[in-house]
């Protein structure tokens, strides 16, 4: 004999992310009977809509005793409407959380234990502390090659996983950690010109200034269901989408959030999160860009070294061929940092003009080739010259176009309203990037909310400069942003290092 | 230069306990400028305060463009009012975060390291899931030794300290699980009697029916400030108080939440948490409680010994002699479980009634028998033999008595005005008593927050009863508090093991 808990639900309009947020009064009835405390998990109920929510109480009256807030998370988890009535007890304990539990201390996880602790992470059974503890306990104590295969696979399992009829399906993943390097898009216009199948999905920016999908967008539309996904590859042989849609892996967009929060990259979670997400594209063969330097995400070879090694061991027991190809993470590639100004690069490669940036064009050829080689799409050692030729002749600036018109149709990138140009303040050479801080300066310029924000690069490492010599040019949408980046870059005016050389 | 970025600070009566928390409109020109978004950590400014907060975006009108709405810890942290304006920008990066990194990747940490992270955590400065990661952290990789020794010792000095002139100050502490246990307004009581320093404070009910502070507030005032607490130990010898006043080791109030939270206790933590509140509060003997049983904290006679060892050799780092009393955490201690009920069989062993639970009696005379042996109060093996004269001829009771009115005034305990019992369903003797489920009974009736609400047990292991027996009365203060307790109670009949003994 459960009291009548029932209480209005309202949508308070509150961004959590994925986290299930309730919001109720502190001397309201069901709180009172049920003895809630603030950060107590509650469910919610909705007919047959539950939701576990973590618990704030109100002490004023932005809530009336009769409503339940709900942050945008949980108001989705339930399907509500306004108006809507739903009921609130005490949440049954999660049952997978003994596991997580035992692994903090030191029990490892078996296949069956992530295929319970994965799907309750998905379905928002877990409080942003609980995912935080499972995320700190798998990188405390580093994640076994079986366990990180097990991972990946609850992951794969936790979400949609798109097939193809096609017995070869060609992928590409960045490591990422490197500003402007939007290679992507040019090689899937090289790769699909020379007759791979590369249905490529890609995310928008978390706390970079533009991903793949920012950038595209500015390009042509990317936010397509699968049916409209399947009908560009089935037309063009490839896209470059927005994965969103597709519920690839969505236990990956869960923990990645946290993971940055935290600013932790555990080895085993970063396989299992770059596997997960291609597993379930379908994808069989794989290059993976992986940038090395200082401030890139992998910072030295041996980090690379391990990185590779794990990925391949966990590729394989998936089926996927992988072949991983480092590069230097040194400094930005291209020229634009931003999703317009990077969208700018990439047609400047597909174009073949005298200005396109050399570094972004060079690696684009270099993974196109390897993806080539490796899927059977060139000779062993000739798939440079097969991609440079496709590149060369149009073929490949063609099918970009096309996959554009068959995505709905192509855009021209945005332009900047404010601009300023950032000087070297010394005579001397280019000594180093700082590709974190850099990141950070197209950030606070508004990118990538602001479509046509972000950084033009004017050097690279080893340029001798003078003092007054343009290093970058700040491009912005308001002036308040253009004003804030500019603070940032006066405090920071060593993210470019200019000294003897 | 930094744009205007004032906003009106708005008090919205959030309890997030100490997680300072500030919500902002998404559309804010200062979120747009900044780059803000959710689960970004903000640092607010108003004059010469400080803090960090955890941003949430709102997209409706529950706030204004031109306000900042806070959680109550992070207008406290502020010291606001209302009308006042602050500041907000992105926090600095807080450097401590990285020796949480490095602990999660392995590396030890050094007592300056320690020294850095709790002073951190006191000032608010990690998010919930920074102090997460930092606790399973801590767990998953245990503390060595020494980390125990300069955690505690980083928190006992990232808080106040109480220092006293005598030469022995004695304590009690209790490892906790076991509901009912309240010894210490006894122990206290028969100690003080007889000559012993004991200026004990206790908590608040965090996850359980009943605190210390909880059961003695229905029997005296006990928010008492430093001033009051000394002068109450001058003229007694000793006190029965709550100690949050007193801001002892501040940093285990945040640890321990997030523990409750994830049900992880980690021996070095726990050892951190007991030890720095009672070098904090100038203890220099101090007797332990470790109930141990299968549904008490210390499930185990390992567990129990691993434990013990731990305590002994950071206490004695820090010049502390402790004794551990094991005692039998099979079932819950005396009759009443909550505040009042609890404290009536306080007084029924203090005024030495004859229905005064002798289990109860017992386990406070052990304890104050060690604790008088180990303090020099008695001589060895004379500890009981003196305590249980102290008690039986009405020594302790009027010290008690005496004390109450040095607190603010002896009260009555409240009585409850809804009851309801529970009866055996089938005949057989009592096998199992679920210390947790039990707990969780009498919190749904309402105990803490309603003094008079909680269990009074009728039977204990290996009584005998028939169908119809009465096992314990339910006790509430409104009657839909009742019903749902009772609810709870239908659906666990087996909180009670009843069977062929």
């Amino acid at each position: 004999m459960i009291p009548d808990n029932g209480l209005r639900a309202r949508r308070l309009g509150i961004d959590t992310h994925s986290e299930t947020v309730v919001f109720l009064r502190k001397d309201c009835s069901v709180c009172r009977s049920e003895g809630f405390t603030s950060h107590n998990r509650i469910l919610l109920s909705s007919g047959a809509h539950h939701a576990i929510a973590t618990l704030y109480q109100v002490e004023s009256d932005i809530l009336g005793c009769d409503e339940a807030g709900l942050s945008d998370a949980t108001w989705r988890a339930l399907g509500l409407k306004e108006g809507d009535f739903i009921t609130v007890q005490h949440a049954p304990p999660v049952e997978s959380l003994s596991l997580v539990r035992s692994r903090i201390f030191g029990h490892a996880l078996g296949e069956a234990d992530f295929q319970h602790i994965v799907p309750d992470i998905v379905a928002g059974r877990y409080s942003a502390i609980e995912v935080t503890s499972f995320i700190t306990a798998c990188a405390a104590q580093p994640l076994a090659r079986d366990e990180v295969c097990f991972l990946t696979r609850a992951m794969v399992d936790a979400g949609q996983r798109l097939r193809w009829d096609q017995r070869i399906i060609a992928d590409k993943h960045s490591v990422g950690g490197l500003p402007g390097n939007r290679t992507t898009p040019i090689i899937v216009a090289i790769c699909t010109a020379l007759g791979l199948v590369m249905p490529k999905t890609s995310s928008h920016a978390i706390t970079s200034p533009a991903g793949t999908a920012d950038t595209m967008e500015t390009l042509a539309p990317v936010d397509l269901d699968e049916r409209a996904l399947r009908a560009v590859v089935q037309r063009e042989g490839g896209c470059i989408a927005w994965g969103g849609a597709m519920r690839l892996s969505p236990a990956d967009d869960i923990l990645i959030r946290i993971e940055h929060a935290l600013d932790i990259d555990s080895e085993g979670q970063m396989i299992a999160s770059i596997l997960s997400k291609k597993i379930a594209a379908g994808a069989t063969h794989l290059v993976i860009d992986m940038p090395v330097g200082p401030t890139a995400k992998v910072r030295g070879a041996q980090a690379a070294a391990s990185l590779t090694a794990g990925l391949a061991a966990v590729a394989e027991n998936f089926g996927i061929r992988i072949q991983v190809m480092m590069g230097d993470g040194n400094q930005p590639i291209g020229r634009g940092i931003g999703p317009a100004l990077e969208a700018r690069d990439v047609l400047a490669v597909l174009t073949g003009r005298p200005e396109a940036p050399q570094d972004l064009r060079g690696r684009a050829l270099a993974l196109a080739g390897g993806l080539l080689e490796m899927s059977g799409g060139a000779a062993a050692g000739q798939g440079i010259k097969l991609a440079t030729a496709a590149l060369d002749d149009g073929r490949a600036w063609t099918k970009f176009q096309r996959i554009c018109e068959a995505q709905g149709g192509m855009r021209t990138p945005p332009v900047s309203s404010h601009r300023k140009i950032i000087a070297a303040t010394r005579d001397g050479a280019v000594l180093s990037i700082d590709n974190r801080r850099i990141a950070r300066l197209a950030k606070l310029a508004g990118a990538p909310q602001a479509k046509a924000a972000g950084i033009a690069l004017h050097v690279r490492l080893g340029d001798m400069v003078s003092a007054g010599t343009p290093l970058c040019t700040l491009h912005a949408e308001a002036a308040g942003e253009l004003a804030y980046a500019l603070s940032y870059a006066d405090a920071n005016a060593d993210i470019f290092g200019i000294g003897a050389s």
